[in-house]
């Protein structure tokens, strides 16, 4: 198909995008990638890895492209592969692959999204099959993708009740639209402009006693008998649901890769301008290039090292889902569903600030919707915020390490944590200390032989990252002492929310590390090595005070860090293009007025 | 007229947005605002703080209005009035009022933006008038507001060349449009569609040719005469060029107004939702309500301090432009052109990061376009890049410091600064030292003594701001003796970026303590007295490192520090709606769905 498909529109009003962005659809159907990462049963690629990298591909391009494209083919049709059966993977998948059947994800509601534990539309099981219900205003579906304009069927989380019991949430499949129109029961409404992502049809649903049958239960974790018993292969109603939940984290992991490739793609787009544009003379009389500015370089290079630290700490992500399988370990599965957690919400907060820098270096010109930028913002700004809320996220993700992954600490209730924190942690931590030792060591080594080793950045990550854990399982405990949980979990909760960045800090890191230790290649090892300093040490200035509250850094190894990140960005700025070169974005969607003329 | 003809679209394509935004425009210039800056002599109000106020409370409704009232009755009419003599004044200033003659600032080019004094644009005087040329493509008019569809005369800024001699750039009343179409000579494109602000109809503008009488010369500051004979009252061409720009400061103080009142607005919605919105319960089965968590503290009161500080700092800077008059003395109006630039920056650098904050913490609600953010955001985003790049007004800022404000410091040429900083400085610094005696005194105070000690604020600001003066001014001396200016100057460029970024936030904090002493309700001057410690320590909070590495913070106050800025949140965060009403952005404003459903 021709290559000017998958363009992104800067003049389309929201039907004709909308339109675009379904042929578009439809083409990607026409390829052998929707079904990539499907059982091969039912005409899948079961290639889990190649889904997910195919799905981060699309982050080049428009992205609501991705967002439908992963609404169709990952949410709708990941929940019927993983939370389905046998019975649901014949009936559908084929249809879903191809595009023939299209589908949405309703999941949250106007009430809850975040705590989707706590949606209120039900599921009540009567004469054999389940009748679906909006109770009222706060569990109508809202933001549900596809639902305004194309989706048919959708996979609807309620409160399943049963023989008047409730029993937690539970997936269903219901038609919510039929010849083009609302089914009967179904209300469907229009979300109307969004601030990006136009090309979306995201629409609200509200259900009214629509019937279903009892095949309608995606049963692959829990069953409802033609009697109305209820039965699982899970005892636990908290763990049945995380379990449930945690099958679907590939979700988070395609926006954490696309939000990566859009930032690759403003980066490549602000590079070029920035080698081209000039501005003030020198006292010589040349007109200066801005990026020989200090200040420009400053912008750019950091976050030109940053996206190459996401880049390999994703690609490691993606491996490892890709290897463990659909049955992992339940540890293992903890540990994944935290790394996804953790990676999408650092990887979304970059992608924003590093657009925007990016648009403000291209002044002017930057604020011209030809000129890419606009569209990038504006479509990667939800992302911090969907797929789990970026807060939540960094939440979870301490809350991972606080409980050591030994339950369901996507459970968000405080007062588990507090308690799990209280009772676990000190064993936790007494097998850490190697990194101290290694530091020690290294304080009184001089700056120029510290600054620039690997072993050091590491150590430094991974000492933060124990200390900062610590300190928060001993305020939490002794909080716990306390009586009010939440005010005690609420009282921690920055504490709590940087344990889990420095943790992913650590992570992205050591991926990069790796990265660059398995490179082949001197001249490009050498290069990707000097890209990992400035990483490293642009993190630790960035968060020196914390080091210097610590002890961790004299002032004046911690001025010298600043100088490091300077002679760094004034040593690779020649390198500027073909670090964004390496990126690889396709030149079709880095055609713009403003490096042309 | 009906307050909603003020009200902004979300649904509305390019040309119906221009058009509404045309009517807003006309409906406005019914009333007595439009002139109210402007001499009484030609129907002026003669009240430049009335009008600069005006201009600002633009900003809480659609910011496409303020930037095209702004580039028609400021930027337009004010280069008429400020630039222009009698004749000019006689002849255009009652029908710019009136909105029958409509007009463009046409200074930027493609090619040069923040470099003004190399725009390409050429009038030449010949035969008794001035022939205006583009020469090349470099030279093209770049985001002209008005120009792509109602503007039917511009003030073109050009070199002037008489006599074979170029006399720097000057400006000129040229017509681009008669009856409708574009006037001969002059090619007009449209920029098409951008981030935000699309209700202004930005364009391209090309002269070939294009001769205007010897009166469209607006010669207040130098006249061509008869016989093409250059004069100015000014004899250095430098002075005068910056003299003709320093008029024009109104505009970024608009800018900057506008800017505080679109942070007012989101801050205003994100507080109103984080009341309500409700997520997660506590172990005793309540649901939490966002703004009682500290994370969601965290984000929006500091944020709430600072848009208050801004605003007293704004009313100052207003307060005293209006006071001086149009004939300031000279090391005056320097200062305040500082000023003027670097609150712009700090002011739009402020919108841009809070609305985004007030959109995530709205989340998926405030990506809707009828919840306001996203046109906020969208339209508040060029703020930071235009009338005046926000890194170059920092460093004019810098400038203004290092020279004294003895000189024309807007020019940007480094070697200037350089040499001033060698041959300048020391007597400057000599005379501050108060500021480190009083420190000196509070170090030993016990924390909770010195943390709410307005005193100790404002001399930490002023001892930072001295020593970072101190120090870029010591690092340019040297590097002056090494001969490449250029190199010189760019290696120290974030430093000198810091100096204007720690002098800026002196002056704000000095402007919020001056209101807070001035308050005269107790009970409001109470409220208001936390959140300028609150202001004051996120300020500190957020600059640790650089206390901490220059012995100004011990590690264990820096850590009390953060302590007490979560602690003034907790007490704060119940006056959180009482403060966001003290807004006072009118309701029409505010309503969003998400807010009364």
């Amino acid at each position: 198909m021709a290559q000017e498909t998958f363009l992104d529109p800067t003049e389309l009003d929201i039907e004709a995008h909308r339109a675009q962005v379904l042929e578009q659809l439809r083409a990607l159907a026409r390829t052998d990638r929707p079904g990539l990462g499907y059982d091969p049963a039912h005409g899948g690629g079961g290639d889990v890895g190649g889904s997910l990298t195919s799905f981060e591909m699309l982050g080049f391009g428009d992205l609501s492209l991705m967002v439908k494209a992963g609404v169709q083919w990952g949410l709708f049709g990941g929940a019927v592969q993983l939370l389905g059966t046998e019975r649901h993977h014949r009936e559908y998948l084929r249809r879903i692959t191809s595009g023939e059947l299209l589908g949405c994800f309703a999941m949250t509601e106007h009430g809850h999204g975040s705590d989707v534990q706590h949606l209120r539309t039900t599921a009540t099981f009567t004469d054999g099959g389940f009748v679906i219900d909006t109770p009222d205003e706060s569990a109508v579906k809202e933001y549900i993708g596809n639902a305004a304009r194309d989706g048919e069927l959708a996979v609807v989380f309620a409160q399943l009740i049963t023989g008047g019991e409730s029993r937690g949430v539970h997936a269903f499949l219901v038609p919510i639209r039929v010849g083009g129109e609302p089914a009967p029961g179904v209300t469907i409404t229009d979300c109307g402009r969004k601030a990006g992502l136009n090309g979306v049809d995201n629409g609200r649903l509200a259900f009214d006693g629509v019937r279903v049958g009892r095949a309608a239960l995606l049963n692959r974790f829990a069953d409802v008998a033609e009697d109305g018993t209820y039965s699982s292969p899970i005892e636990s109603d908290n763990r049945r649901f995380f379990t449930m939940l945690g099958t679907l984290i590939r979700g988070r992991i395609s926006v954490a890769g696309s939000a990566v490739n859009a930032t690759k793609r403003a980066l490549a787009v602000a590079v070029r301008y920035g080698e081209r544009r000039r501005q003030f003379f020198t006292p010589d009389g040349d007109e200066v290039v801005l990026l020989d500015y200090r200040a420009h370089q400053r912008k750019l290079l950091p976050a030109i090292a940053k996206t190459y630290a996401l880049h390999f700490a994703q690609e490691r992500l993606v491996s490892t889902v890709h290897d463990l399988g659909t049955e992992p370990a339940e540890h293992d599965q903890r540990e994944l569903e935290s790394r996804a957690a953790g990676i999408k919400a650092v990887a979304t907060w970059h992608a924003t600030r590093t657009i925007q820098t990016a648009r403000e270096a291209c002044g002017g010109a930057g604020y011209l919707a030809e000129n890419l930028l606009p569209a990038l913002k504006a479509d990667t700004d939800v992302f911090t915020t969907f797929e789990g809320d970026n807060t939540v996220l960094l939440q979870l993700v301490a809350k991972g390490l606080l409980t050591g992954y030994r339950d369901y600490f996507a459970d968000l209730s405080t007062l588990a944590t507090v308690r799990f924190a209280a009772e676990q942690l000190v064993e936790t931590l007494l097998e850490r200390t190697s990194a101290r030792k290694v530091l020690d060591r290294l304080a009184g080594a001089a700056d120029d032989e510290v600054l620039f080793d690997r072993e050091w950045h590491l150590r430094l990550f991974e000492d933060r990252e124990e200390h900062v854990l610590d300190g928060v399982a001993r305020r939490l405990r002794k909080a716990a002492e306390s009586g009010d949980a939440f005010a005690a979990f609420n009282d921690a909760q920055d504490h709590v929310l940087r344990t889990g960045r420095v943790h992913v800090d650590r992570l992205v890191l050591e991926a990069f590390a790796a990265a660059v230790d398995r490179c082949e290649d001197s001249a490009a090892a050498a290069l990707l090595g000097r890209l990992c300093d400035l990483y490293a040490l642009s993190d630790i200035e960035a968060d020196r005070a914390w080091f210097l509250e610590h002890g961790r850094l004299t002032s004046g190894r911690a001025k010298a860090v600043t100088a490091a990140v300077n002679t760094l960005c004034a040593e690779l700025r020649p390198y500027a293009r073909v670090l964004v070169d390496g990126f690889a974005v396709p030149e079709q969607f880095l055609r713009a007025p403003m490096l042309e003329s």
